[in-house]
């Protein structure tokens, strides 16, 4: 079995592994996961398939890196010196259109992750886990600061909270989500789960 | 058009609405949303498809009608005198099984709503906007009894809290929504985001 974390990919430049996950980004959004083979990503990107097979792995993990490339600031790393200056960072870092066109293709990619163990288990290893830390390093800053207590019971629940609200905005409001629908849920729950109120 | 809630079911017996909307259940964890037809349900349950059409007008309203009368206690009307004790009641309705069972269909369906909007607006009428007033109603009592301000801003976002952590549990943590899942949840995050103390 291959260990997703450790596939080597030392082999490409930067430039060349960004064109790729391009690619990979662009078929996604045209033909969806399911429908997506590693022949068409060969053709558009004119590489042969035993170097995709042979930097990535597979599909799942190919997939799962060019989403988790795509993410804007991945690492959270901001200290703007307050809980819900982070927050907000963190709420802002893509515009609108971005955030939709992002919310669109993570719906796709968690419909297929039902049917798709391999492709779970990637998302989970390369964008759901680091995600989920990142939020731990922002609220560890807030105890630091002494914002929140260590102990604070809402901690653990942070990304149910945040990504919970991202996930069910189009089908509860029938609307995307947006940095202002995001940076006010922040202010209206999470903050106030956390007991930081909103005001300072 | 067919506007969903009109459509006239007065010719059934309670006895044997029960009696389809159970194997249509049945039908969609055997088969899922997509390859259900009215063939199967007319089959299954001895019934014309002329009659399914006529009570139900159509496929996405009939698993939307048999989905909503398997929810137990559907006008969360429970007044347990708190605010806390009428959310721990509205997450005890189901036991952990009926819970993961559930989650597992509404998955199902989420996926499939996706690419059905007749599903999608049949859902929104008979099972999403529901839920969002009774969380309303339940909310409503709180501001009645004193125990949060009517101007409280989390109250809005009732539904993306608690909807966004049960559809989340499964992908963030590897484990269904539980019942002590919920209620923890309740305590740590949605009460303190109400401005509850859940030590009450």
């Amino acid at each position: 079995m291959t260990e997703v974390a450790t596939v080597r990919r030392s082999r490409l430049t930067p430039e060349r592994e960004a064109e790729l996950y391009e690619a990979v980004l662009n078929l996604l959004r045209e033909v969806g996961y399911d429908s997506l083979t590693m022949d068409a990503v060969a053709t558009r990107t004119r590489s042969s398939k035993a170097t995709l097979y042979r930097q990535w792995g597979g599909k799942a993990e190919l997939v799962a890196h060019a989403i988790r490339h795509n993410k804007p600031g991945g690492d959270h790393s901001a200290d703007t010196g307050s809980l819900r200056g982070d927050l907000h960072a963190m709420m802002a870092r893509e515009d609108d259109c971005t955030m939709e066109q992002n919310a669109a293709l993570m719906r796709g990619m968690a419909i297929a992750m039902h049917s798709n163990p391999d492709l779970l288990r990637a998302f989970r290893e390369l964008l759901i886990e680091p995600e989920m830390a990142a939020m731990q390093r922002v609220l560890q800053r807030a105890v630091d600061r002494g914002e929140i207590p260590a102990d604070n019971p809402a901690r653990k629940y942070m990304p149910h909270m945040i990504i919970g609200a991202f996930a069910t905005r189009t089908l509860l409001d029938d609307l995307p989500p947006t940095r202002d629908f995001l940076i006010s849920y922040m202010d209206a729950v999470v903050l106030p789960a956390l007991g930081v109120t909103s005001t300072t």
